[in-house]
């Protein structure tokens, strides 16, 4: 059993954080607060505990532990994940890396740094070797970071077509679930049967964050993808679950039977036979039905970390590819993919 | 004044022209109905009144007339608005336009029939001499279809870009609100929380009819733009108000500020000057707020006739425009469009 | 096992029910239908799954069968569930109890009559003698009601204050979930973002149906309970799960510990120790917490067959008792109960 | 005219205020701000503009002033509408009070002390007279309450009846608007397809201030009402218009048809013939439709400053009497009573 602290364990990531790791059968979670108000409360006592997974029994009982380099050995911690906002994580993270701790963080800060590995485990699981050169920054630990949702679900579902058939360029819109801002980050009075068409910094996200994933490591960097990703990023009146309406130009011609073929369950991905207790038997489910995924009925599947695609078709007129994706944001779009990532750190005897 | 009889009166398109009509300058509503089981009862008895807007005092107190042809002659009527559902309309329209009746029609049936005009007003008013080629069926009156509601939007907004810089590609994810789906199309436990990824019928309709819409008459009939348009189409939870995300690959390179000045406005359209009641004052309104426009606040500027434009931003890697639009789907894609239309026959004499 | 045949098995209480019978351990569902047009046909095909439970893996391989005498003999059927329409309840159900068939019915027919059992297992499961009336119907079988899903869930609250402190009076207004108007019951255009005040018949059935059930079993009757329950019904934007704003004048003085007490866990209920497997382990739960139940946190609860009680108070003017309780309506109020019912029969050798 | 200064004026009240007195033909308002951040920026650019009601045109070009007498003074504001937090409230009111201004207050401070009028001015329009007593404090101005909301929409119908035919006893749930907790006041994902069934305060705000509004002036204080008022208060996901369940025990027996003879129109209010030009011309509006009034239909009926009451009915057991009403919590719960109720004050000279 691993100690792992969990830096921002009362938000919304957070409480997924700690339900999946409560119950984990190499990890043992230790919520840590940078607030002095906290520490030393109750996690029952903090959390606003709001995400549709019931609260697992004793959680509530654990202690919010401060944030202090003692108490962190003390308690001995073994590694980090990190859920804090951006604007803390950039003070924060590279600060333990820099005394020895490992760090899984969810934070958008420095991802797309060239010697920070930006893992999708079944997609980019090798890119984990970056964290070698981290070394020349004066680190003894290291950091490894989460994509950004939207990009975690659309890249799982890019690989495949990737590497079949090619891709010279993708247009995605997104209507994302309103979980994805954060407990505090929406008022009910904005978004209640509305739409709004704009979340700050995720266009550039997606663009940026899907050419690193998808990029092959050449030696001690990452050559990104050659293709573009035009992206537009809505928030919709949706609880969890940000559902994906992707076209994709392929460079070989491809029929969408052929694009559920290689999605399928996409058997040969990165972690396939590692034996991670969280990676979902399937990375992609394809439906065959014609109005589905939807994300109140399938946000679950493989328990929210399998991505849903379904009405793959063709362009009559242009022979793009069109598809709709769907994955649980809050889960294979964050907390689920650090938790894989740990795995994934402990199966290569990284922490 | 003209006597107007509205086919499918009570239903959603039906509540918006019963309300638009009832004050109208130039026009008189009757509602006629083909159900035996209505014909004689008051309107205000039979509708289910549930739009936004209150029922115009005294429209309930009109009796619902019964369809037969003895009895439209009676009645006086001078032309017919129909917001049939597509099966019944397919064998009533023809009958009423081969009968002498001057038809302006919601329903889907015929919208891509070489000889029927498909009228989006400002965009393409002049499409109306198509009506001459169908005397030729045999037709003493004729038939005028109003575009599928998606897709008089993406028109109002496409047309002052392609006559300026010219259209390669185009690639639209729509969030169509549920009053789209009609009174009873959709119910509420599918909905709700919920996206539905998929509307029979509603991609084709998009691709066939933007190509008609924006093509150029040539003689007697219309060649249809050259440019192909992808569509992906879902059901969000909004009640008015469809939003397109639009991706537009154009001929000539634009800046987004140039894009904002040819849509603001649209001053030259077809029908600009002519004094048409419906007519909203801008045909397109462009924000230059960020998270602009959001159905629940923008959808009734111009009386629902007016299409909203943010986000006019352009893609850094490939030079696409992007964009997103909104409109009232039952106003300017169904009803409103309808009235105009029926006011643009009137100021040609075609009524 | 038993094999039961599932009347109405594909509404939204149908979908609960084959999902509960699918794995139970006693029975084996059979879907059958009044359809000809679905008769033959895979459950699968026929049905749109629409419920936060995934279709088990399997369930969707069942022929919907043929209601007719001579196939549900030959099909060995030892009872029946029905999730009829009452309308259609109202001939099928006595028809086949006529002819020797157990049923246990979710529909609204009959429930107030004297020799029909209204069950709710944990409140009344002793009424279930009022069958041995039902002989005089010329019946060789019987029929057992399943309570409105407002009253199953608030006579589970009610029963344990009125056999402690009795009752004098009790006004109860509902907050009643779009799932309990069933598949079609509810346009989506009617209810997103609104409230319906309005529930047909609700109203009545709360009162007279509470009385009933809260009834003593006196020889071959039931006495009905000797309070009035003034109710107001009313539909809002909820998914699943009814919330109550119940107030109780109670009989003697209670203080709210001593309410929270004899809810808690309703220990003494009528099915305690049966070893009943869709009973849940505690029928009550009552929260401490000032802001629960909710329905999108709590209806789950005991998988839905536990009613959530919180914000047990008392009014300092008057005294009066009041408290929010909450309960799945298509399981607790529904499916569930149905099944529990079910259960019960197999254990008392009638079924 | 007169100049008011509007406290709080970028919120979801003080949007309303301003738009309400943007246009008024007697007032002309100055926002007013009390955080350095925020004094000296346009209106336009400070404000999250999310109301329905569009934004008068040149609105956004005001300028934020400073909260400081010598600028309040400069400014020549006449008086002041305050909808400041109740925190910040119970500081500034009384200082300005102090200072000579006369305040109108939307804060829930000070609402029950004795010499506070708290008025609902078709109500007790009379009750102003209290403010004589103010001097008392040494203050030069004075101070006038605004109801809680659900109390303003609550008494605007118990009085009609209480004056007919007494009352004896009153339950109420009320199913509130998530506007109702302010633009920060209630997280998105808390709200999204639920019921929180819990308002800080709010059952007890209900309580008291329905016993004083509808108390009787006796001198130079008001007796309170003699009748408990039983609530029970909950969140539910409506955008605007809070809903009520009323049971009321009347003193005299009442039929139906004689209370809603007595809420109609409610004309021999106390305001009636004064001419005020944000009194609505029927206060209180009856239906007779089964299934009336729902918040989305109904809220803005009489520009938001009518109450709509439908359901009146009996309870055939206990002679209750039960109803729901309907109004817009923060135009007749706030904004509109704080501009009606200003009116007042300079119709009887008071500004």
């Amino acid at each position: 059993m691993r100690r792992v602290a969990v830096l921002g364990s009362t938000g919304l990531v957070g409480q997924r954080l700690m339900a999946m790791l409560w119950n984990h059968p190499w990890f043992e979670p230790v919520p840590v607060t940078l607030s002095s108000d906290k520490a030393g409360k109750r996690y029952g006592n903090v959390v606003d505990w709001v995400i549709d997974w019931a609260m697992p029994e004793g959680l509530g009982e654990l202690t919010l532990e401060s944030y202090e380099l003692n108490n962190l050995k003390e308690l001995g911690i073994d590694f980090v994940i990190s859920a804090l906002p951006s604007s803390v994580a950039t003070e924060v993270e590279p600060a333990l890396a820099r005394e020895g701790f490992a760090i899984v963080s969810n934070a958008s800060s420095m991802r797309l740094e060239p010697d920070i590995p930006l893992i999708n485990p079944e997609v980019n699981a090798s890119h984990i070797s970056l964290i070698e050169e981290q070394g020349k920054r004066g680190w003894k630990g290291f950091i490894v970071k989460v994509p950004n949702c939207t990009t975690s679900i659309l890249t799982l579902t890019l690989k495949p077509i990737m590497d079949t058939f090619g891709i010279d360029l993708v247009a995605v819109t997104s209507m994302q679930a309103i979980s994805g801002a954060g407990y505090h980050g929406l008022p009910a009075v904005k978004i209640a049967g509305n739409i709004i068409p704009y979340i700050k910094g995720e266009e550039d996200k997606v663009r940026e964050e899907t050419k690193k994933i998808l990029g092959s490591l050449a030696g001690s960097e990452v050559k990104k993808a050659g293709f573009s990703v035009m992206a537009s990023t809505n928030r919709v009146p949706v609880l969890d679950g940000h559902t994906l309406s992707v076209f994709v130009k392929t460079k070989k011609t491809a029929e969408p039977v052929d694009i559920a073929e290689v999605l399928s369950e996409f058997p040969n991905n990165e972690i396939a036979g590692m034996g991670l207790p969280t990676a979902p038997e399937k990375p992609v489910k394809v439906f065959d039905a014609t109005d589905r995924p939807q994300p109140r009925l399938d946000v679950d599947i493989g328990n929210g970390m399998t991505v849903s695609v379904g009405r793959i078709r063709k362009d009559p007129d242009t022979g793009w590819i069109k598809y709709v994706a769907l994955g649980h944001n809050t889960v294979r779009g964050a907390a689920g993919n650090a938790v894989l990532i740990s795995e994934l750190l402990l199966r290569k005897g990284l922490i």
